[in-house]
């Protein structure tokens, strides 16, 4: 790492769906880099899909695919059995359907970041990570891969020769292997807005060790679909900030 | 019209999903020049459209898309009361997630028709035609928009600056003013072959005249989800080469 | 009208869906005797639905289904075109779901009352609206429907000897033949909990004159999915409390 | 087993939708005792509901519920990662319609078994058996369980003193232990007529060996949606009948 250390602030957004309004999007716009808009399948629909790209647009963010799994009602946190083919083609699908609104606004995709149980699955499992990685490859090879640090969806990626972006989770405590604490155990999540924005430095300066090795982190999501995101978020910069970081998008 | 006489046959295929098979896509794709696949809204799924794009690709057919309402249990049959607004992003969704599929078969989308009820609001409801012609118009510019002969969808397209194709229906009555004769009406729906040839080559050959403007047709449809469509399209192939008539898409 | 008059206040509930929460059903419970529970096709969903019957047992509030079209991201408002016989069956089909949970629950369904643009549909159009009755008569002859006053859903259930109740809406402006002022004019919709009060005594004490005829009114409509609903609750329950107007659901 | 050998035969039905018909319905009716009816989840809509009640009905066939995941696209077949409770009032909610419209053609409903993916997680988890089992105990005590031979759904619904039915696969092959052969084993799948009857026999006959202890089958599984199942299904007939074997319902 030589000169300034930087990264990427990206978040979760265009949720909503239909008459459900959820996240604090317009509000949580003005403090990121990077904007993860949810696809149609898990979450989003055409109007809020081409609302949140205007939105993204005019704050300068930089605009990525969010996709997941096709259920509504599960958000995309419960798991599905589907095979590799089903999961290429059903990621293809999703990028293609927000990179039309992305393209009609004058802008263009930067990066994908998988949603929920396809994240959680993607960042163990090969066979899926490697599913969607190809999807992303062949839509665009220059999209950037966001996956979880060290996971097997950076190293699908990087083996496909794709520019990918470790992600560290600043509101979420780290195992001494590189693991995220799993959420039911104390102290996995962190609600302080210091403690997140101190975890959010310590990220970003020592990265993470998976296997022995370090880990720069590219990219820190914070999610904008609690009551403290914004405040998170707000103190999460002034943190990085003080401390000399760059805050600007992968693209 | 000067010189050789052309036109193009399509068909609407993709409409299969999931476990469910519907249509005779492999067997009609020999024969027809264009094929409007659907996106997922009112049939096909990311499977299907990828193979569907996959079957056009090697049978050399042009490859537009077939947006619809989202209504998989009225197949895109059923009126729905959407906005202009709606209507347009719908589209805009659905155009870039057959788009991605057909990118990632090397190929370019051609045309976009759209189906069933929307197609028949298109036809006579100018805001409704706009809306899809200015979607089909920023996704880009050289699609062609393809509509019922003599149609508000025509007109808007036309007003856009748009490449259009006005489209002729060989197994369905006429009536004198150029419209369709309604469906509950005897003899609305032809159900020999021979007289669906011959209907379309009277289409071809004198077009059709519509508020005393006599219109030239560019496309054929062809109906591929009954058990007789092969079987008309090779008697309307048969009939329109031997009258020395060009078949060829319109691309 | 003899002796006490009596109205029932209902509010339309359980419209929340997965990870999407709308309205403030806990809060608004205390203060209505019927809750119209939606039924998985507008909103809700099997664990929404067993919550919000679960809330209804607990406060004593009267249970009944409210029906809609099948279009979660229209929320139901988006008209859809519909044979009588799938109106017929979508009914049957959401009442049979929302049985199954009341009962499970110990209790029992008192009333339908159809969502949105389905309930707007039946009020004027009496085919819907007897698609609709018969439906609900046929699975219980005891459930009661309710909608707009004097309407053609009022009329359809009378004619198949249905017990009905005729509803009105505290928060919106009459017309002077007791339709509902149409909610794009200036005025349609009041907002101060007084004059929403005011407005339900007035249409309890009067009721209102369609076609010449006067119409009492058996249940009042509170909306619970905006954030002055609890306080116009509290204050049309004050004011009709004070003038000696029992408030005790239709059952 | 005293007396006469009895077995069931059942078939899994109404798994249309829409556009799409699936299976040989109106033909098997004829040579099948007991239908699973899809109930609008993996297949099946309000409308195709209906009308498979309707033909059970006409055919004397024994009612039962097929209820199964929340995946149209997956037909149920593909796993889905839920928690006991979010089973549990699936299950409910699918009971409930189906109900609806056999209450409605003045049936009742003698049956419940599980779909697809569903079924087979049911067989082996026993949570999931049992999230199952107090649904449909809880929506009717009378309901019979229909589930693998010697599994756990049979074993949470003994637990819980309902009636169960263990059910065996004429075409399928069976392992020492009383297992289905896995499908991707050559030999799984049995499909000549003359093999599957005899396998029928067998079942009925011997039963299965589960943990040492001998099985009998209440019921044999008709596949419904293949080309040979209506030859399947007479030549199963023709076996048992020709053996003394009597066919009714478990009812």
């Amino acid at each position: 790492m030589d000169g300034t250390l930087k990264v990427d602030l990206n978040c979760d957004l265009g949720e909503s769906f239909g008459r459900y309004t959820l996240g604090q999007d317009a509000e949580i716009m003005a403090y990121i880099t990077s904007a993860n808009i949810a696809c149609g399948f898990h979450a989003g629909d055409p109007d809020v899909m081409a609302h949140t790209v205007e939105l993204a647009k005019q704050n300068g963010v930089a605009i990525g695919a969010h996709p997941g799994y096709p259920d509504l009602q599960g958000f995309g946190r419960r798991g599905m059995v589907m095979g590799a083919g089903e999961i290429n083609r059903m990621i293809t699908y999703q990028l293609g359907a927000l990179d039309a609104f992305t393209r009609g606004a004058g802008q263009h995709m930067v990066h994908v970041k998988p949603h929920g149980a396809l994240y959680n699955l993607a960042s163990q499992d090969f066979e899926t990570a490697d599913a969607i990685a190809r999807a992303v490859q062949l839509f665009d090879p220059n999209l950037i891969l966001v996956g979880l640090a060290g996971s097997e969806l950076i190293r699908s990626g990087t083996l496909l020769g794709m520019r990918v972006a470790n992600e560290g989770f600043p509101d979420r405590a780290y195992l001494a292997d590189g693991q995220l604490m799993p959420r039911n155990q104390p102290g996995a999540v962190l609600t302080d807005e210091l403690a997140v924005a101190e975890n959010a430095l310590r990220l970003v300066v020592e990265g993470i060790v998976v296997n022995g090795e370090r880990i720069k982190i590219a990219t820190l999501c914070l999610h904008g679909d609690n009551p403290k995101a914004v405040h998170n978020a707000i103190k999460v910069r002034e943190v990085l900030l003080a401390e000399g970081i760059e805050i600007c998008s992968i693209a």
